[in-house]
C-alpha cells in the first residue's frame, strides 16, 4: 500500500478544513495550534447548546475523553450523531479508558451511538474497550510481545467496531480490519511531554477532514506527520530539554512539507 | 488624534491593575501570561458563586465567549453588572459569534444587560451581532472591500451599542462612533497560532484597567501593542516556525518599552 | 536537618508515581508537563463520577483551587477522602483564598474534611485561611517583616491543621509545626509568568508520591527543585523574555540531576 503523503498534505493545506474538537482542557491549546500548523482550522465548542451546530459547519469531528464530564459527554453524543447525519468523519480518542468506569462507559456509549470512523489510543486504552485488561508493564511486556499484541488488538477492534483503529506506541499500528500498516516514525521524548497523543488525534481530524474518501490513508498520514514532527524536534532540540522539544515539535508541524513527509515516512504493511 | 502610547504603557506598569478575565480554556494560559507581560495581573475565576466578588476587587473585566457554557454565561452577566455598578471597564470578545445560536444569543444578552465599554472581534463576529451575515471568504472579499466593510461595521456597531468597537483583521479598525482609527501593526503569522485575538482582548483589559478615563486610546494602544509583538516575534523567529513565533510573541510582550511602542506604532485617523 | 535531595529525585524517577491532579484549566498543561519532567505521571480527571477511582490508582493527590466550581469541589472532597482511606499524601494549593467567600469556604471545607498532608500557598492565601487578613502590599510590608510573618503563619497553620505548611515567596518557608526550613532558591521572574505556584504544588505531588514516608523532606525538595528550575531558566533565557523563560523553566525541570539539586540547594533551618 503506497500512501500519497505529499498529495494528502497539499490537499489539507488547500482545502483548509474546519475541525470541530470536543476535547480536554489540559492539551486544548496544543491541539488547536497543531491543527492550525497542519493546515486546518479548529473550533472547540463543547456545550450541548451549540455542539451540533458547530459540527454542522465542520469537515471532521474529534472526540477526546480527557477531563470528561457529563455535559461534555452529552455534547459528544449530539455532535457525533450530527456528524453521522451529514457524513463527516469522526475521530475518537478514548483517553484514559480502562482506568475508571465512567470513562470506559462513556467510550462504549460513543462506540455504539456515534460509530466513529477512526479510533486512536494506546494499547491499554483500546484493549480495555475490547474487554481485554492488558498488563503492559512488567516482565511480560517485551517489545516483541507488545507489537504483536497491538496488531492483534487493532485488527480485532477494527473488525468488531467496523472502523479504522490505530494503536499507538513505539511502533504505531493502524488497521481497517483488512489492511494493516506499521509505522515507525516518532521518538521516545514524545512520551515525556503531555498531549502528543491528543495532538496526533487532532492531526487525524485535519487529514480526515481534508481527505474523507481515503480515511485509512489520511489517518496513517497523520501518524507519520506527528511522528516525524517528533523526530525533527528531537534532532534540533533534544539536548535542550522538554520545553524546547515541545515548541520545536510545533515548529516542525508548521514547516512540514509534502516532500519531507514522503521522504521521512517509515511504514510497511503488516 | 495623537495616542500617548509611552505614557499609557508606563501607567499600566506603575498601576499594575488586576484584570478579571472570564475566558475560554483553550487560550487561558496565553491570556494570563500576556496580561502579566503587559504589566497587569490576571484573575480567572468563572463560577457564578464567586464571579461578582472577583470583579469587585478588579480594575477591568474581560468577557471572552470561547468554550462558552451556561454557568460561564451566568457568571459573565453577574460580573458584567457588578462592573457597571463599580464603574470599571468591560471588554467583550464575542469569539465565534454567528456560528451557533447559543453563542450569538449570549452575545446579544451581554450587549443588552452588561453594556460593555469595548467590543473586539473579527469582521464576521461583529457583523453577525449587527445582524449582517457577512461572507468574507471567496470572490467578494477583496482586501479593499473588507477594509471598507470593517470600518462601516465598527462605526455602525459603536453608534448602535454606544461603546467602542474594534474590528480586527489585516488592518485593525477601532471607533467610538465619532472618531475612527486604522492600525496597521501585526503580521500574517498571528493568524496561524491560536489565541492572538483572545490575547489582544486581554491586553485591552490591561490598558483599559490602567487608563479608564481614556478608553479609546487605551484600547487602540492594546491593538498596537499586540500587533507590534507579532512583528517583533516574526523578525526574530519567523523562519523557525509557529512554536518559536508563539513564544517570541510572549518575549516581545514582556520586553516592550514605551519607546518601542511609540516608534513602532502605525496608525492614522480614518 | 540534611535533605537527601539526590536520593529523593532518584527515587522519584525510579518509582515514577502516578499523581492525580484536580486543578485549574489556566495552568493544567504546565502542571502536567512539569509532573512528567520531574519524573512522575499526571492524571487530571475532575468529574465526580470518576475522581475517586482515579485517586484509588494514584500515589498522591493534588488539589488546586484555581478556576474552582461546584462540581470540581465535589470531586476534591470525594478524592480527598479516598486518598485518606488508602493512605496516599494529599497536597493542597488554596489558590486565590481570601479573595472570594466561595473559594475561602471551599478551602476551609477541604481542610476539615480532607485533612491534607501538605498545604502550599502564598502569604495572603495561607494567612486568610488562618483568619488573618494580611496586608502584604504597602508601607508595612518590608521584606524583613514579610519573612517573619511567613514563618509565623506557616508554623501556626502547621500546628493548627496538624500538617506540613509551606508559605512561598522570596524566601520559601516550610514547617511541620516542629521543624521549619527556609529555602532561598528561585528568582523574581517566576512571579512574572502564570503557574509557577501551581507547578511547584504539582512537583510536591510528584516528590511526596515517591517518598511518602518523608513528607517534610519531599515537599522541601519540591520547593528547591522548582526554585532551581527558575534560577537555571533565568541564567539561560532571562534576557530573552518571559516566553523563553517559561520554556527554559521546563527544560531545566526535565534535565535536573540529583547532583545539580544537591549542589544548587539553598536552605537552612529557621
Amino acid at each position: 500500500m503506497k500512501l500519497e503523503l505529499k498529495e494528502m498534505l497539499d490537499t489539507l493545506r488547500r482545502v483548509h478544513p474546519l475541525i470541530h474538537e470536543i476535547t480536554n482542557y489540559v492539551t486544548a491549546n496544543d491541539c488547536a495550534n497543531i491543527t492550525l500548523a497542519a493546515g486546518a482550522s479548529p473550533v472547540m465548542a463543547d456545550a450541548p447548546e451549540e455542539a451540533e451546530e458547530m459540527t454542522a459547519i465542520s469537515q471532521a469531528l474529534v472526540l477526546n475523553l480527557g477531563t470528561l464530564n457529563r455535559e461534555k459527554l452529552k455534547s459528544m453524543i449530539l455532535s457525533g450523531k450530527k456528524a453521522g447525519e451529514i457524513g463527516i468523519p469522526v475521530i475518537f480518542d478514548p483517553v484514559g479508558c480502562g482506568s475508571a468506569r465512567f470513562r470506559t462507559g462513556a467510550a462504549v456509549q460513543i462506540l455504539h451511538e456515534v460509530r466513529p470512523s477512526v479510533v486512536r489510543g494506546n494499547l491499554s486504552e483500546v484493549g480495555s474497550l475490547l474487554g481485554m485488561p492488558l498488563h503492559t508493564r512488567g516482565v511480560d511486556a517485551s517489545e516483541e510481545r507488545c507489537r504483536w499484541t497491538a496488531r492483534q488488538v487493532a485488527e480485532t477492534a477494527a473488525q468488531q467496531w467496523d472502523c479504522i483503529v490505530s494503536v499507538t506506541g513505539k511502533t504505531d499500528i493502524i488497521s481497517d480490519g483488512r489492511q494493516t500498516l506499521c509505522i515507525d516514525n516518532g521518538c521516545p521524548a514524545m512520551a515525556c511531554i503531555t498531549g502528543t497523543g491528543c495532538m496526533c488525534t487532532a492531526v487525524m481530524g485535519a487529514f480526515c477532514g481534508a481527505c474523507p474518501a481515503h480515511l485509512l490513508g489520511a489517518a496513517a498520514a497523520a501518524l507519520i506527520f506527528t511522528g516525524l514532527c517528533g523526530e525533527m524536534a528531537w534532532e534540533t532540540a533534544g539536548r535542550d530539554g522538554l520545553g524546547s522539544f515541545h515548541w520545536k515539535f510545533m515548529d516542525a508541524a508548521g514547516r512540514m512539507t509534502g516532500e519531507q513527509l514522503e521522504k521521512g515516512a517509515k511504514y510497511h504493511e503488516a
